[in-house]
């Protein structure tokens, strides 16, 4: 990824293009639009001014035509109406210098006005390479996998969890409540759901006391610390001061909005953090949900493993949301796959999720390497929280040992409960 | 906004909807989804904790039905797999209590999950309504319109301004040379291109130092300051020193790559500022340009206006961009209309820009409070960058006066080279 010509640093970019223009031209006037190459040049400068800024394309790989536009664009309907659209994969290699290890700067440059370029009827980046050297320079995050199960006390198995329900309007009593029934349980994660963060009537004070308490007297009991991921998102002034308050109180893990916190904010945390950043991706489905506009995950996954979070959402699978299975184990691989020098994230499976998920999950993805939070899954197990706990445990084991769910279940209660009353998969 | 019945302070934001369940069905999905309505209800505890924390549906106005799903959705084609598609618009209110004056809390209100949730093949939030002593909360801008032409030294016309081209690549000193050809020729107003923040050969600091005593050379012979909107984007610490040494130079504006330094950290830097926010929307397109998904400008013109800046980008007429002139307008308008109390934005129209635009744009936005930005139009202007600034203010003044531009250019070579060169509307 170094140009050796140019004998400068690059990281490249790529892109899924469409245009009524050939997708050579609309190439070079992203890569123009991107970087220095669209105006008229100082006399006597440009060889020197395009070596230094300038964004190149290093490779086309053409997709078959179709006949109509992905996104509607007046300036193709006015100066280039066709009934073909070429569309390709485009890699674009920018200067490292242009950015320096700054992500707004990353993120105009990559995803930026190009998804407003008159020419594109489609554009979505589906990739991101950078340099070992060049993303040191991010901070990554802190306690990524390991740092998070050395927390937890939970180790060669998923972390289970949960969410804590409902989502908002809980009073902080009853929030340590359930809490508590979780705990006794033998949780090992619980979470804030992503909308619970400072209402009136359960203030991130009032939470943060009245579940801490709770965490301890069952820290003591089970020899290990249930981490309960609480939701600081807002001001940085706020964060900043909830964050050592939740330090402070022995909790182990902070939660942040991170789209609508936003990166600055999120990089800003995680320097001054103490604590597992839980990342959640409310707002996801904005940033992919058509295939031809966007960000892929494989992106969106790199983008916040350089800004320095620890575990990111994935969604589940065989869940309530939109998404495909084979988008959600893809989403989690890309989690745990290597880049660029930085350590991998814990993916977060979440939503509809029960015991019977564990092995079709470890059959995809190969890893334990991950929290697989169930609701109904354990809090409406028909033998209690607690038996939903040890199904979804037993879940796993029956997956790992690669024995069938139904063997396995024999003579444990809790898993045949389990599958008993949500069915086979 | 006040539901009496509940006795308590709502808010509300209105959706698009689409979904082959009918949409009375999929509405209440939604706001359960993003309030406490999806879950088990603690025993005797539901109707307060509905009372305090459910959204509820206020209206729903049916729209024609499609025969295709504008997103696809694995859950639709397991579960309820159609040819026909029901479409609405609909309203859902929020207790403010649920959110307090946190931005990421209400983002994840209105814009979280709701966009991944199964029910839906089509999700995009329109609008969104404030009750004014909530909106109080937020900071909203500090400068504004009245606040920016104060510092401009501008009254009762548009302020007058470019981008330094090339985007990015030039030196400190290539920087400060453009500056003074550009205030040599009686500019209002310029700016650094998104892309140029902190590039390794033209640093913030040194750009900032090269390009500053330019700047006071020209104010003291214009008896006006040329507003530098300064790209600072980057990390909070970054952010608040870079502000600093711009206020400590004399500047009069920063500039922030809104969307990828996030909100947290825009209302961080509107807390500390004491200078007006030029906010850029880079990556804008990836949000917006698919209609059945993601955000109008209309929301996103509130929201950031709730978190403090003053400017704001919104493409220009007849553009480079894909988006129609109505759009454009359309956008321009909502930044300058009444909302919740919250002090206007200046909207920003740039790209392609030239002096012809002024009639159009006036007789359309029927206000003189915006900044028009023109490249080409300035400093490809046949007798030189004065002529081409000269050509601009010419251009409104015949667009004020409602004269014919033809017949105001009788007489005025700079406007008269203009339309030579550029030709007509």
């Amino acid at each position: 990824m170094v140009d050796l010509k140019a004998g400068r640093e690059e990281f490249s970019a790529r892109f899924f293009v469409e245009s009524s223009y050939p997708i050579e031209r609309v190439s070079e006037v992203i890569a123009g639009e991107q970087s220095s190459g669209t105006f008229i040049s100082l006399p006597g400068e440009s060889a020197e001014l395009n070596e230094r800024s300038r964004a190149r394309v290093v490779s086309i790989d053409p997709l078959p035509e179709t006949t109509g536009a992905s996104l509607y664009s007046e300036f193709l309907s006015r100066r280039n109406p066709s009934d073909k659209y070429y569309r390709g994969e485009v890699a674009i290699a920018f200067p490292t210098a242009n950015i320096g290890n700054n992500i707004p700067a990353l993120l105009t440059t990559i995803a930026g006005n190009l998804f407003e370029i008159g020419e594109v009827s489609g554009l979505r980046i589906l990739d991101l390479e950078l340099p070992e050297r060049f993303a040191a320079g991010f901070q990554g995050p802190r306690f990524g996998i390991e740092g998070t199960r050395a927390l937890c006390g939970v180790h060669d198995r998923p972390i289970i969890g949960t969410i804590i329900k409902p989502s908002i309007g809980l009073t902080p009593e009853q929030t340590a409540s359930v809490a508590d029934e979780l705990c006794t349980g033998g949780i090992d994660f619980l979470k804030d759901d992503e909308l619970l963060i400072d209402p009136t009537y359960a203030s991130f004070d009032a939470r943060l006391k009245a579940v801490m308490p709770i965490l301890h007297k069952h820290a003591d009991r089970l020899g290990r610390m249930p981490m309960y991921a609480i939701n600081i998102s807002g001001s940085i002034d706020e964060m900043l001061r909830r964050q050592d308050a939740v330090l402070a109180a022995g909790g182990t893990c902070v939660m942040l909005c991170l789209n609508w916190v936003g990166h600055s904010a999120v990089e800003h945390i995680r320097k001054h953090a103490q604590l597992p950043i839980h990342g959640h991706r409310a707002g996801w489905g904005a940033l992919t949900r058509y295939p031809q506009l966007g960000f892929s995950f494989e992106v969106y996954q790199k983008i916040w493993r350089l800004a320095g979070i620890d575990h990111l959402h994935v969604n589940g699978i065989q869940s309530k949301f939109w998404e495909p299975d084979d988008s959600v184990i893809s989403s989690a691989k890309s989690c745990l796959a290597p880049f660029a020098g930085i350590q991998p994230l814990m993916p977060v499976f979440s939503s509809g999720q029960w015991a019977a998920q564990a092995p079709v999950l470890f059959n995809k993805l190969k890893s334990v390497d991950l929290m697989h939070l169930a609701g109904g899954g354990i809090i409406g197990h028909p033998l209690g929280i607690a038996a939903g706990v040890q199904s979804m445990r037993e879940g796993w084991e029956a997956a790992v040992q690669n024995v069938p769910l139904e063997h396995y279940a024999e003579g444990k209660p809790a898993l045949s409960a389990a599958l008993q009353k949500f069915g086979g998969v």
